[in-house]
């Protein structure tokens, strides 16, 4: 749930004050993980877009480096994602949520209790299906990846401005089944651009592979700024 | 936004007072509705489900049957749903909301104004792309609809039951894409009926037709008992 909302400044107030805690204990996160070098990415998406087969693709990759990974993804119920995820050999925890629509800062920190989190490179958190509500909410985050797969039309930038407004990369999504959904390329990737002009943007398939090398390259480049040799 | 909340007894207290004036609110205008033989229906799925889609195909099978027929679409930004819906000759109507992730029964009620509402036999809701917030708000419909697509994955009922616990009927759309997508259709199904028992699921297309007959003869039975002979 994004402010402002037009229920009177009582509850305004009330989600301000929340906001700012969250954010003051997100920013307190971000500085210890990046002091570590651990480089966070926040994923938010609609349900159904592909985070999770994204991800574990991902973390398979990176396990397969030899790089020490973990994820942290959200759900309403069930702890399914954590078990797919957890194909990919990397440590995965679930975190549910029962009802609430997005993640919290608090809420991430107390699912990674008894994990050696300074001897991580990547640290990943999944949020739960939503674009909407999780945008304001800072999980400190260094990377927070909007995805949008291609059967979901490509006006969703233009619809979901707040999440595309604070996301620092894009990812389209299940480009392989591209032309069965007759996904018009040249308009999402120019609605994305007039949103979030020279946002870099990932075309990629969990399926087929596609994009996930180029995708990895700059989760490495984006670590190695952390910490400037 | 759905309670419970982890945020202390305050924001709950207030949410409760918001929610209970929605809900006395929506009472009053699903009786208004009812009494004049409007069927009210509020669709609730994911962004990119397809609701547009699937709901410009029902407004113009319903014009071509010449029953009258109006629309209200809620999203963020943008009026591209209202004018794509205007295509099927009904009247639509847009509802900005603005950065709020779930339309409100005020909200609704606001943007009929100067309709014949008592004229009309059917009002659809198209609300916020949102599998989360938009359970917790009435808006005066006889009849939610929650639907789901071939592309989302087959377990969104175990992970939003929320939703399917309070929606009357289901749609799956996008089958033209099952194949393509690898759509488990029978366990989808019982995801289904694993949450919500007996519920009535339409399998549909909006691009082949598939499923819609079905659909509009459900509602003109909905429709038919809410005024007995």
């Amino acid at each position: 749930m994004t402010a402002p909302e037009p229920t009177g400044p009582r509850i305004l107030e009330v989600r301000t004050k929340i906001l700012k805690k969250n954010d003051e204990l997100a920013r307190e996160m971000r500085r210890g993980f990046e002091r570590a070098g651990v480089l966070v990415v926040n994923m938010v998406s609609s349900p159904g877009t592909g985070k999770t087969s994204f991800l574990r693709e991902t973390l398979a990759r990176l396990v397969a480096q030899g790089a020490p990974v973990a994820a942290v993804v959200g759900d309403l119920e069930t702890d399914n994602d954590a078990r797919r995820l957890a194909e990919s050999g990397a440590p995965v925890r679930q975190i549910m949520t029962h009802g609430l629509c997005h993640l919290e800062a608090d809420m991430v920190q107390r699912h990674l209790d008894g994990w050696d989190i300074p001897a991580l490179h990547y640290l990943f958190i999944e949020n739960v299906g939503n674009l909407v509500c999780p945008t304001s909410w800072d999980l400190g985050e260094s990377v927070r990846l909007a995805l949008l797969s291609v059967t979901e039309g490509e006006d969703k930038p233009l619809k979901y401005p707040g999440l595309f407004n604070t996301a620092d990369v894009a990812a389209i999504t299940k480009i392989d089944l591209a032309t069965a959904c007759e996904f018009d390329r040249a308009t999402a990737l120019a609605n994305i651009e007039a949103v979030r002009p020279g946002m870099r943007v990932f075309e990629t398939s969990a399926k087929t592979g596609a994009g996930l090398d180029a995708w990895l390259a700059y989760l490495a480049e984006r670590r190695a700024a952390l910490r400037p040799a």
